[in-house]
């Protein structure tokens, strides 16, 4: 079986954490859910499978310092810094390139790094099917979730189950199409039908089969890159990748290639997967007290329940008041009532168009 | 006319302002209501009728040197400082003695520090009459306010106005009786009678007046605060301060004093008087935006209504909620339903009872 690499994608701003992440500590560097960060559970998790050494991590100029201190024993020559972040599409083929090089043959499992995986028995059990078709085609595999309730705020997956495809016995299904995030309606009638998957964002190929379809479907990003990826080793690759990443156009591997793709699957996996996009999900994955307040740091609670407070450095009291989200870091305090926690992003918004840096 | 004294009583800890009102800055050394402090704003008040130079103010020991930098032109030999606060009735008795030992005659103004009044004039008016009735009688005077709703948040004195005592031409009435803090049911009771007033725990008198009474009713007080102003100007004052204070028992000069008097007398005021005594009062004299929100600081709001926010430093965002009382400081912050704010006098006995006396 030829290598196996590991990409975990970590650039994201996670402007929806406001305010405990910001530019330069997003979702994927906090502890919001559990005790390690999201990023060293997403590592920690696909370690058994890909060693570190095998293993990308790319994420952005403005974060590598956070990342390289969280991950003080990942080896430092597999972060690869993107200058600026451009989507997902540049973000895999730049990683691609760089499996490519060190193996035409090699296989990569493509990962976010701010997702929750409960079973990782059985997400390593996923991915290893995934890589075992893979490896044995040009398929360009994605990892879809069982879906558990008619969820808005996931993009979903639509699959053929006729039985035809080679793979389907491993449950390896024909990907019909991808689906936007639906509204409350058509995410119940995707719940009913059966065949919709949550899409996890989470991709298994051949670098060079993955190179290849953006050959094909965005050739600019393609033409870009393996110019890029020649200088890999030189003194001109930080000022190419400088360039490059100036002029090329930000855009979803799903969109650019994986909608346009004809031999896309879906791997069936049902592994306690979320990813986590949100306060209010932060929220229902946090266990409470008897008064169903969810406490972290020094809190006060006076005739006040349901509510999720994460204290910071400071001592928080909150008095006669249910079903909040109290937020608390040294220079900034988010007070949301649940359900609203999606309305997180227009603080950061707010705060681009004050131009207050500080609280980016 | 002898000389009028003002004694401005500092002292307060104003654990219901909590997390802003620390044991170091109180209440009466906030900006709470306006821009100055309340004990600047009491200063500036009384001064057209007492100048700074004949006004002594008591504070802690604690609380001395914000005092000091609050205040940089009050004369620095007019604050005594008490070593630990005992209540009212020791505090009006040392600075009656400071007052006697000046002005055997002389006259006293006694006002708390951190009371809000929005006419000043009347307020001075009102004064300037109890000042003429002290002078020329041994009487005992409070200022009572009008009530205007049904409070139970105050202590209330009954008067008699049968136009039997010599001052009643000038809206000066006999006490009956002095109420504690009522329930509903006595307070909407006392306000019907149309014969209770307010307790605004402003007094005027004589210091030797006062002097007197404290020796009947509180002989052992009086003993104590004689001997150690007969130290004031030597060494031994300080000393000997410690030493009192750390024997004398805490009582307030209603209960000690005033409830046993006989020649006690009430001059009604009437000049937009409150003693803030807690966030909600505070949010109740605070004007609001369209939104019914009062914003101080850097605030983020939507969908948010009829809040109260003190951001400090911080940012504050606010989604979704209604009716709070959210309050920022460097350590901490207190998040409060409207109506509940006299719970928060309990997240600094909570403080105590864990020795988290940085929060205090």
């Amino acid at each position: 079986m030829p290598n196996s690499y590991a990409v975990i994608m970590a650039g994201g701003v996670g402007s929806r954490f406001w305010p405990r992440s910001r530019e330069r500590t997003p979702k994927q560097l906090l502890d919001i859910v559990g005790k390690e960060s999201m990023i060293q559970n997403t590592l920690a998790r696909i370690e058994p499978l890909i060693a570190p050494m095998n293993t990308f991590l790319v994420t952005n100029a403005r974060q590598r310092d956070a990342v390289v201190k969280q991950l003080p024993f990942f080896p430092k020559d597999n972060i690869l810094v993107e200058p600026i972040g451009r989507n997902t599409a540049p973000c895999i083929a730049l990683a691609a390139a760089w499996v490519r090089r060190i193996d035409p043959e090699g296989m990569m499992v493509v990962l976010p790094a701010d997702h929750l995986v409960r079973d990782q028995q059985e997400f390593r059990r996923v991915l290893e099917i995934a890589l075992q078709v893979a490896e044995e085609s040009e398929a360009l595999l994605t990892i879809g979730i069982q879906p558990s309730r008619p969820e808005t705020g996931y993009g979903y997956i639509q699959f053929v189950d006729d039985g035809l495809n080679p793979y389907a016995e491993r449950g390896v299904y024909r990907v019909k199409t991808f689906a936007e995030k639906p509204n409350v309606e058509t995410a119940e009638r995707f719940l009913k039908s059966g065949d919709f998957l949550w899409n996890s964002g989470m991709f298994v190929w051949k670098a060079k089969t993955i190179l290849q379809e953006v050959q094909t479907h965005l050739p600019d990003l393609y033409a870009s890159i393996t110019t890029l990826a020649s200088t890999i080793g030189t003194l001109e690759y930080t000022t190419l990748l400088e360039e490059t990443y100036g002029l090329i156009r930000g855009i979803s591997i799903d969109y650019g290639v994986m909608e346009k793709a004809g031999n896309v699957y879906v791997v069936k996996g049902d592994f306690g997967w979320n990813d986590v996009g949100s306060w209010d999900e932060v929220v229902n994955l946090t266990p409470t007290n008897n008064d169903g307040n969810a406490l972290r740091g020094k809190v006060f609670v006076k005739d006040a329940r349901n509510n999720y407070v994460e204290a910071g450095n400071a001592l928080v009291a909150l008095i006669g008041v249910d079903n909040l989200i109290v937020v608390v870091t040294d220079d900034a305090v988010l007070v949301c009532r649940q359900g609203h926690s999606q309305e997180v992003k227009e603080v950061v918004d707010f705060i681009r168009r004050k131009h207050m840096d500080e609280y980016l």
